[in-house]
Formats: C-alpha cells, structure tokens, sequence
C-alpha cells in the first residue's frame, strides 16, 4: 500500500522542445539525455481506503489544492486508467536545486509514477513506467533509465517510450551545472514549446531530428566526447535559434547566458576541450571530461560573478527503496 | 582630376550574410537597406601624370601602405576595368563612429567609386556605381541610393546590383543606434558569413529570401511600420540564429547585447512598439516611430550602462559636393 521510489533528474543532450499531443505528451521529435547522478527525487505514494482526503506534501510541506492541482490530476489519470478510485497520500522530497535550472520534474513524475505503481501492486515493465512518467511531464519519460537514454517520439501513446541506450557508460563525461543569476521572468516551457514552432527554422530542424538522434547514438558507441560534446551543444543552439526566431522571437538567454557560451568558446581556443548545453532558462551545464574539470571550474569562478557550480556525472534509472 | 563624393551608410533590415563569389563580391542573397541620414563619408579622388605615388589620407591621417592596401587593391582593380594607370591621392573623412556598430566600409566604398568615375570623367549610371561599389565592400553596393534600398543578388557582375525602392520614403520611421560598450574581439564578417553557411539553418534561410525581400517590399509601399519592424527582425535573428547553430557555433551577441534585446521585448509588451536589429556585432538598433522615441530613448538610458544612442533617419544617395 506504501511504496518509495527514487529518480534521478536528466539532462537532454538531443532536446525536446515540442508536442505533438498535448494531454498525452507526445513529442515531435526524439530525444536523447543523460541521466545525472546528482540530482534526484524520492517520492513515497500511499493509497488507503481509509483515507479520507488526497495529500501531497512536498519536502515537507503540505501543498495547496492550487499547488497539488498538477500531481493529483496526474494520479487520477492514473487511477482511471488502472481502475482505482481511493484516496492517497503522496510525499516528495526533491534533491534537485531549482535554481540550477534543471528541471526536477523529470526526476518527480518518474518517481510518482513508479511508487504509484508498485503500491498498487502493478507489475509494470520499465518500458510501460516511462509511458506512465510522460504523462506527467515529457522530459519525466527518459528518468526511468539511467546512463544514455533515448525517448523514441512515437506516434501515440502506445509508441511514444523511453529505451536504455547504454545504462552504465564507460565514458569519461562530466557535466558542470552553472546556476547564474536571474531576476527575470521566465517563459514556461509548454508556452515556450509552441512559440518556437513558429520560426522558419523549426520545421527544418525537425528534419534533423533522426538524423541527430543517430549520430549521437554513434557517437556513444564510439565514446567520442568531441562528437558528444559537437551534437549536444548544436542541439540546444538549434533549439535556442528557433525561439530566436519565433514569431514573436524570444530567448531564455541573459547576460550572464552568453558570458558562459563566450567562455567556453574561449577555453576551447585555448584548448581546454568543453561544450555547453542549455535548457529553457538562463542557466549553463558544461560538459567536459575529469582532465579539464578542475581547470574549468577555476575559470568559471573567475569569469562569472555569484555563480554557483554543481558537478554531475552518469546517474541510475528509478529504484524502488 | 579632383572630385569629391558623399555617400551615406545604410543599415540592411534584410540581412546579407553571405558571398556567392569572394572576388566578385556579389551575394547568396538580396538584401533590403535603410540609408541613413546621420552617418557619411566624403571622399575626395584626385588622380594626375604628375603624382609619383598612390597616397591615401583617411580623417586628416596618412595611411601606410598596410593600411591603404585594401583601398589601393580596390583603384587598381577600378583602374585596370577602365584602362588607366596614373597615380593618385585618396582624402576620406569617415563621419560614422565606428563603435557606433555601423559599418563604413558601406559609405566609404560607395563614395570612393563615384568620386573615382567622376575624377576620371566617367559618365556612369548609378546602377553602374553601385556594381562598382560592391568590388569594394558587399554593403556599399545599397549605399548608391537614398531611402530603401534592394540589393538584387544577380548571378554575376553584370546582374549583381542595387535599385532604389522608394528613396524619399513617406514613412515615420526613426532607427536608433545603441553603441554598447565590448573588449570582445569581433569575429570578421567575412570569417562570420562562411561560418554561417555551415549551420543546418543557413540553406532554409536562403529558401526564404525571395518571399522576405518580397514581404518588406510590400510592407514599405503600404507604410506598415508592425510589418517592416518585424520582418527586419526576423532577418536579423535569422542571420544571427545561422552563427549561433554554426560549425563552429558563435555569436556576435554580449551581455548588453541580451539586456538591449529584452529591453525591445519589454518595451513592446508595455505597448511601446519598437524592433530591434543587429549587425556582425554587439550594437543594437531600434526601429521606432517619432511617437515613441522618447520614451524609448529614456528606457534605453535606465536599462543599459554607458550606453551612447545616436538618431537617424532616411538618408540620400551618393552625391558630388
């Protein structure tokens, strides 16, 4: 009746940046991430039917109707589709900074789907758990694997997936998160989403989208951090050109965004070998292997001002604890 | 013998980026200009048997021949196309600030051509001086003309050249040059356009330069300030989107270049229309109505650091003073 589950977050490295369902969360292209040991949720769901009302505490606070809307709407789904209809109990504990501009909704509908799941008793492949996390959240899809992941986009609910590409790779990649300063309001993703299919840019880059997804997949096989690093870093730029060129053209970029490519640009030059990636927000994740790391962290905090570094490498898929 | 030229500096609102023969200089694709009235340089070409070698005196300062070498590579080149040889004295005062983020290789290169044919008594069409401006610098070609401005890509010399759109446009149209300040060193937009080419993004921008040029036409003869703002905005994200998704990626763009960027947004969410576009720099230039203009002024002063912020408006095609 009472299950915990942890997940970690993921950083996509292919991104998603479109749906092509909105209640279903089915994407528009495929997408390819890393899952991050640093950063993870644990989440405990407990059905009773002597409970009288739902509940969702999170990291220790006991949520709103207004802020628990988007989870129990997400269980009651659930609960729909499986045939269940009692009240539940749901406590979350995030070990994901939100401020480090990963979103830890990945890391929490892959916990909230996998707890749910085992409490009722359902003996769910992993395959059908990540169907279940995208219902909740998109980027949520790819946390139930760990290492290189693939969200194959499918054409509907029944095909849209996530699949292991390598669960432990023996691969040198680290990944820096910068957490930059930001006082600006920030765009949601599922605005930003369908704004940027409105640039000229976007169908072209949908185009791309298999292609890409198999390169990188290559690149993996091949343990070609230079190739890693080259397609993650064209994606996320591919993604920010659009919103650019959105109509109205917008970008997640600050200031402080674009001193963080510069340096990297410029510890390249130098031959220090890193490559960026960037989400829907200001924020920076570098990617680099152990030799540069250190060497890279130092140039950070003295380039950028209040910034604050978390260091992540390869992180599992979702364990029941 | 002597002869003195006056040309303006223009700003493209359909960007070209981009050089289907280096030599030649003639485009990947048209582009569509503003003349602008508050930045021009005066040449003066004076040539004679007498002259025992080739001088060139930019803003009252001898240039030494590293210097002048693209200036005189250019004459020889005029000299060699019309049969002559003798020497000459080149006197050029720029009155663009170059930190203004406007180039005055534009200017520059348009007044040098005219004042050389009329030096030598050549009886040129204004389409014949634009094609001679463009063996000088790619932007000057639009410089030949006042007003809006297109630059015909053509397929070689002989079709490569500008026409004037409407040269006393009856348009309430103000642009603001914002000079920020940058230590950057600048990427050369001859190394930035062959970067560009590069992004997965540059082919499906030329696809669509017919119908932009077309749009901004159009959107000029119905004086729609919305649409001309818009459309200059694309182009220039655009432009700016193909560097950022290019092999190598880059950007022109610096930290004041983003805070300009989401001052124009604000500003325009506020209901103070304004567009902004961006050349191979960090400046920024706003597009906006006499109405505005103030109030954009004072907003850019608040939000922005040591900004200095010139006006201008239309300006006229080269002239004999």
């Amino acid at each position: 009746m009472k299950k915990t589950a942890r997940a970690h977050t993921n950083i996509a490295l292919i991104k998603y940046w479109g749906k092509a369902n909105q209640a279903l969360k089915t994407p528009l292209m495929s997408s390819l991430s890393m899952t991050l040991d640093a950063f993870y949720t644990d989440t405990t769901f407990e059905h009773d039917s002597s409970l009288t009302e739902d509940t969702f505490i999170l990291n220790g606070q006991k949520q709103t109707p207004e802020e628990s809307k988007r989870v129990f709407n997400y269980i009651h789904l659930l609960q729909e589709k499986f045939g269940f209809n009692d009240h539940f109990t749901i406590k979350s504990t995030n070990h994901v900074p939100t401020s480090a501009g990963l979103a830890s909704s990945a890391s929490a509908f892959a916990a909230l789907a996998t707890s749910f799941a085992a409490s009722y008793g359902l003996d769910l492949s992993r395959r059908e758990l990540s169907k279940l996390a995208r219902l909740g959240s998109g980027s949520a899809t790819r946390s139930i694997y760990g290492g290189f992941v693939e969200w194959q986009k499918g054409i509907d609910d029944a095909s849209s997936y996530a699949v292991p590409i390598d669960e432990n790779p023996d691969l040198d990649l680290s990944l820096l998160a910068l957490e930059v300063d930001t006082k600006q309001k920030k765009i949601s993703s599922t605005k930003g989403m369908k704004l940027a299919q409105t640039s000229p840019f976007y169908q072209p880059w949908l185009a791309r989208n298999k292609q890409e997804i198999a390169e990188l997949k290559q690149a993996i096989k091949e343990k070609d951090f230079t190739k890693i690093g080259k397609l993650s870093e064209l994606s996320a730029n591919e993604m920010h050109a659009c919103n650019l060129t959105a109509n109205e053209p917008f970008t997640y970029f600050e200031p402080e965004t674009i001193k963080a490519i510069k340096l990297v640009e410029n510890l390249r030059q130098q031959g220090i070998e890193c490559y960026y990636t960037i989400d829907a927000g200001p924020n920076v994740k570098i990617l680099c292997t152990l030799r540069n790391r250190k060497e890279i962290i130092s140039a950070v905090q003295k380039s950028l001002t209040n910034v604050k570094i978390v260091v992540a490498s390869f992180g599992p898929g979702v364990t029941l604890l």
